[in-house]
């Protein structure tokens, strides 16, 4: 019962500076199409566990993590299982197989996005 | 049947600098109540149409809107009361009665303070 799919080692597509979705939240109000995107990435995040373990991955040692090392959240495995695909299919985790653990990687340009997003002008 | 409740004047309760919630997310796992308070937030987030709205008075000119101004995205104006709400619960908008209309402003203490929660320790 494999919850997670076997991946080529994969050059993360690191884009140069941020992921192109959307401006600040502050700048104008947001299209249709950036909206769909931008509230993807919230929802993802909009989950008590699914945010611990996605902060669990941020913060693990060398920034990436696999499910051993995140399984003390409170929930079982295929929960944290689903819960890191879920991150994973919203852009903010990217995966790979190494024998026979799966790791998940932070998603940099796209955590930096989400940042840019909340951005302030000028917060007086 | 109103959907907004009539409030007073209130005068906002501005933290220091932000929201009292959360460290990065990249610093260290979060703990239950951290990421209970912060999910919240992103779920708020979390909707197309709810970050339209958001980001249409946040944008707005004056850094508030009321319904009449941010009518435009293609919802009802109940759905788009209800919306507001949810901001408004959710932390992220602070509401005022004027007259006829209530106003929306974001509050930029929990904008700072998500922003914060997604900024990146050293990015390479």
């Amino acid at each position: 019962m494999s919850k997670t799919k076997v991946l080529p080692l994969l050059d993360a597509p690191v884009s140069e500076e941020v992921a192109p979705c959307c401006p600040p939240l502050t700048e104008r109000p947001f299209t249709a199409e950036e909206a769909e995107t931008a509230a993807r990435m919230f929802k993802a995040l909009g989950d008590p566990v699914r945010l611990r373990l996605f902060s669990a991955v941020a913060s693990h040692e060398g920034g990436e993590a696999c499910v051993c090392d995140i399984s003390d959240v409170g929930v079982s495995q295929p929960t944290v299982s689903h819960h890191l695909k879920k991150l994973k299919e919203a852009g903010l985790l990217t995966s790979e197989r190494r024998g026979t653990w799966v790791y998940y990687r932070v998603e940099p340009s796209v955590l930096a996005a989400m940042g840019k997003l909340l951005m302030l002008p000028t917060a007086a």
